[in-house]
């Protein structure tokens, strides 16, 4: 029996689906995440792309925005575990380039910037405040690595009872087995796994007939 | 390039090694997921037969010792996105056979026992507090699924700072390929990966060089 | 300059008001902390009175309800710091009385109760969680004790950005200095302080006002 | 029967005392409250130099030192229902005169500093991984205000099961009810209350016994 057959007979796999109000959620595009030379490569550079035209759509639709970066102190007092198995990361400070959001996604003001120094973008940080601030209850997780703190990310959000919609064009990984491994998982157990195009064609038919109840409702 | 290469080359897969003060994880080796009918399957088998071994190990050797099962209420009020995912998690109530921990490795008093209704064995819980409470700086982890409650809780145990082993002939899972992908990612980037026989060897002759060096003290 | 006037002077003390979505908190009401020879006396009978009436209210209304008990193990396996400070509670295990809700506030199905082994609803358990399944932005708070287990859990409901009430006549204390006192640091910083009746009619306010516009849109 | 009373008829205020590695936390000890015009007043200013001969002897000692300051985005896009409750928090940037640790305090490298936007310096935080990285149980808070930032973040260290320990000539607060109500509360449930000399005095005679052992040891 196929992997996915074993899921299947054991009843995963369902669709959590979409609430009423997504944030989009850019996890670690930042420079050193799409440099070859450091922890980039493989579809990262695509992902970037497809990233930037949801991110002009979530802002035209005024969907609530987060970014995040990987920062560590520059003296290394904060650095932990996580740096003992991968040690390079600690190059990744508050003005070092490498930890720049890439210029494709530069932070415009009222986007919310998150500085972490684990996988998750909720472990440590305020991430799950802001989003009940914000009335939120789905996220849209883009960003890397799929293996890496998009995987870390989405369990978390979904352990948060947020609907999770992994947005498959607009993560990336360095190689390739891991981000198709990651996504097999994901769209299992934790998360919905759809196109950016899928995503902005849901929100906007949802946005299209929010407006004609209220047309209606005048 | 090979994906083992590329991550080597950006300087991932160290060691994060042991500290001084390691405590026994079982992550949801209940019923539930040793029967394939359920959630079960693949090598959770085996390994439910490598961790006794362990477990006998670690009371004797006085390590704590922590047990995690998957419990939802009765009248399901706290399921939530997970159960949209797998409805069948509901199930997993404080009485079904399906979530008593497998008779090979019931709990005795003093064992820690954690209910939990999401992936990770930290979250919305008490470990973190438990293990700070015991001086613990280490955590090795067993249980299933490899993919998915062990990732998760690994992921967390590395976030929190422990040192995280996984012991590799004590996870197990439903199907091969999660399993061996989410072993690769853990030791890439998450914890160092160990065979109980390894794990045991290390903890006796550290146990020996600690009385040694207690005996030399007198 | 009185202690109060200090606080205005510095801009405490403002409104944080009432957002969509409210849910019901009780805290800590069971038979222990309502028996002045355990831990209970002072004014905690009439608030147990109080939040009476404001539960029929909630039921009537749908509003998500949770309650919340102190719960150690039978073999003190979890008693932590807290326990080293107030030994005597390790006698609330599952099926001791002392730790059994209330009989005038007895749980229905569909109503979320936590087990909890810390003073804040909050720390190790599901409750944001919860509450975001929920949609809830508003947290009405009662229990006891508001000098402990209420304060704690108010900073924790402020701190995660849910709009803080906490219902006055509904919350008590054993001892009536700390109950004034805490009330005073939960007004300047935390939460707005509200009778049940204000609270009640704000919600019946509300909902009247949200039926006509229903109306007014068919 | 005096408040006092009828904690020690219910068993509270017992001593949780040390473990074997105290941490210096310092909660808030910047400039904007240190200034009566703006957050400060009251006993913070004597605080601030009682906590510098304890940040003298434990920079000697060798002990793991944390400050904590409040910092918000320039933009306001991470302000919640704090800064409705206590709108003048916003000034609080990370460039701001105000938010910067007092002179007396400085930070020198290697010590931890924590931004935080919650008057717990665990809530939102990596406080307690660190804690755990550093092999800490014990916890010695200072800062200010003692109704406020300290109150939360000693429930969350004895929630998080470090003992800890209120340095009482070490806190202070705009307001003195507020600040001697707190201390009543904390001693009574949470910490043990110790003046800096009596703390000084523990670990000195612990260090010097410790060196007794290693040197019997030889």
């Amino acid at each position: 029996m196929s992997d996915k057959a074993i899921y299947e007979k054991q009843g995963f796999g369902n669709r959590s689906g979409f609430g009423n109000s997504a944030a989009l959620l850019m996890v670690d595009f930042v420079n050193g995440f799409n440099d070859p030379a450091l922890f980039g490569g493989g579809n990262i550079g695509p992902a970037i792309q497809s990233t930037r035209t949801l991110l002009d759509f979530a802002r035209k639709a005024g969907l609530p925005i987060v970014h995040t970066r990987v920062v560590y102190a520059e003296d290394g007092s904060d650095a932990g575990v996580f740096c003992l198995k991968a040690p390079g990361l600690k190059i990744l400070t508050e003005d070092a380039a490498a930890s720049q959001i890439v210029s494709e996604l530069t932070p415009v003001p009222g986007e919310y910037v998150i500085r972490k120094t684990q996988p998750s973008a909720f472990f440590g940080t305020s991430l799950t405040p802001w989003l009940v601030g914000k009335g939120v209850d789905t996220l849209l997780v883009t960003g890397c690595t799929t293996s890496g703190c998009v995987r870390a990310t989405v369990i978390d959000s979904m352990s948060s009872n947020f609907r999770t919609i992994v947005v498959t064009d607009c993560v990336g990984d360095r190689a390739m087995g891991p981000h198709e491994a990651n996504l097999f998982d994901m769209g299992q157990k934790y998360a919905d796994l759809l196109t950016s195009a899928q995503v902005m064609e849901h929100l906007e038919r949802r946005s299209s007939s929010q407006a004609l109840g209220k047309s209606r409702a005048t």
